[in-house]
């Protein structure tokens, strides 16, 4: 079993990684977080796939499981409201557990209802997607979106532990796997040139490209915790990328095309300041292109403009924009609101 | 103008004290904190009374101010959601300022929004009442109740200031004189003996009493921010005053006479155990008698019973219970549900 260490003081916690580790649910969280009573926060696609074999393994009734649907839609209030329902109807106190089983959705909803209930319970957790595994489970952001914008509300809950199963994976839908790759890609293009040449060869290595993407971000989490700084550079392409979700409600992109467009988005803009080299974004084209990865998204420019407006990373009249000096490294630039509608345009 | 400081590393901050200092609230709050828009979030009591003379001083528009409804029973996710909408639509950054107006409903929903609206920005409070003062706008608690129980939800959020201007209690309704009275006997009875005594005599200097009360609260934060120890004292007469509250839907009862009748009941728990003098809760009664505060709540023993059951302090099948050994010294003990419910009988 592999691990890799997010170093935060006493909030530290160990990614772990193997392959069929669940079996022993138990086994595996008991030396890390002693807990009275565990709720399992999971979705209607996870449930039934994988469920059971938590639940045998932490020794937990049905009534311990919270099911809740799936998509970027459910990212509500009122999703994260009956979670609460179910920590109260299992007399969860502050020493007890809530684990999450499920991609980023599910983790940040599981982590924004276990940061906020009693002021704060235990997390772990158990991620099935790619995206789960190399970004949404590590750095502890939870929380849930607003009708004006994703991810609107929030708290930062580090969780016990990430641990994961690459068995968990096997029966993932092929949007699923675009959409990680998309985020995979995006770990290359700011951070690992050498890894940008591995997704571009015939044979790719996804376990040791998802434990390095994993790897990443837990470097970057432990130097920035709360983002006031490095941390930054992980929102490449979602500047644009969640602007472009706000504008299509959510429902007519999936998370990683939405990030795909925004990055093309951003590197060009890196081009026309004459940041990024101007061939950057033909080759991640051409990369998108292999992958499967769509870019098309049907937006207005001029809604999409407003929506980048309020964004979470604006100070003042100001955003800071993600850009890439090249591939393999990525830099905070402060573009004022008005440079970039001119340069979205 | 006096100054207590809660020590906290780099979330330390200064609570003011002074007559009249909110009409240069702008000057006040310059040196401390930076912002680029602010949000005022007063109640329905607060903004006639003292709104426009801050508003003045802030050189805002009416547009910026976000006016609740007043009681404990809009202390919900859907009060909450109205702040973050406001918030949206005053195009709050991560550089913008919260500052709340009013009693602790007030700083308990605006810090609550403030501490998870785009994962936290600044709050400043400015509590108009003797609870506000002493202690709800102290020490970062912020929350909302749930239907089946107060304060389930919340996250510590420390303000960059707490600014106490003694000229906005003027007009405080006798009930909220009542309710801030009843918080500063728990402070003597659980710190200072000698507080008990002025309390008991002809004249109270209260300016006093509020500014000896707020140290207390500041003293204890600063040893222990999270509530993982010493913090606990300070919940003398909640576990079973929040339950009162609840089972009388917190509508037929004030914050504060729930309190009372919790620490009557809590000492009586102590007497019992012989932890508590025999004489003590007879004392208490003669000087809540003084104050003009009831400790009459109606409410069935079985119901009460059942929610402390559900109670935040509760781990395992045990509740912290915080006793008097005798009046000015309060300790934690940790009791059973069982021995709890005979003892409350």
């Amino acid at each position: 079993m592999k691990t890799i260490n997010v170093n935060l003081g006493d909030k530290s916690y160990p990614i772990m990684f193997g392959d069929g580790i669940c079996q022993n649910i138990a086994k595996i969280i008991k030396p890390i977080v002693k807990y009275d009573r565990v709720v399992l926060v999971c979705d209607m696609n996870t449930y039934p796939l994988y469920g059971e074999r938590i639940i045998r393994s932490l020794e937990i009734s049905f009534d311990s499981v919270c099911v809740i649907p799936t998509g970027e839609s459910i990212k509500t209030i009122e999703t994260v409201s009956e979670i609460y329902r179910k920590f109260y109807e299992c007399h969860l106190t502050r020493e007890s557990l809530v684990i999450t089983l499920g991609g980023g959705v599910v983790s940040d909803l599981g982590g924004y209802a276990a940061a906020t209930y009693m002021r704060g319970i235990n997390v772990i957790h158990i991620p099935t997607t790619i995206i789960g595994m190399t970004d949404a489970a590590i750095g502890g952001k939870t929380g849930y979106d607003l009708p004006h914008g994703k991810n609107l509300i929030g708290a930062f809950h580090q969780p016990k532990a990430v641990i994961c199963d690459f068995s968990l994976m096997r029966s993932l839908p092929k949007a699923y796997f675009q959409d990680g790759m998309a985020e995979i890609i995006k770990y290359a293009l700011i951070r690992d040139a050498v890894m940008f040449e591995t997704l571009n060869s015939d044979e790719i290595p996804m376990r040791d490209i998802i434990c390095r993407c994993a790897e990443i971000k837990a470097e970057i989490v432990s130097e920035d915790e709360k983002e006031g700084g490095k941390r930054k550079i992980l929102n490449f392409g979602h500047t644009v990328g969640h602007a472009i979700e706000t504008c299509t409600k959510y429902t007519d992109i999936t998370h990683g095309n939405a990030v795909a467009a925004g990055m093309i988005a951003e590197i060009r803009i890196g081009e026309k300041l004459g940041i990024t080299p101007s061939d950057t974004a033909e080759a991640v084209l051409k990369l998108f292109d292999k992958m499967g990865i769509s870019v098309k998204a049907d937006y207005l420019p001029e809604e999409l403009i407003s929506v980048v407006g309020a964004d979470k990373k604006r100070h003042g009249d100001q955003i800071d924009m993600i850009l890439l000096e090249k591939i393999g490294r990525a830099a905070v630039y402060p573009l004022s609101l008005k440079k970039i509608s001119e340069l979205l345009k």
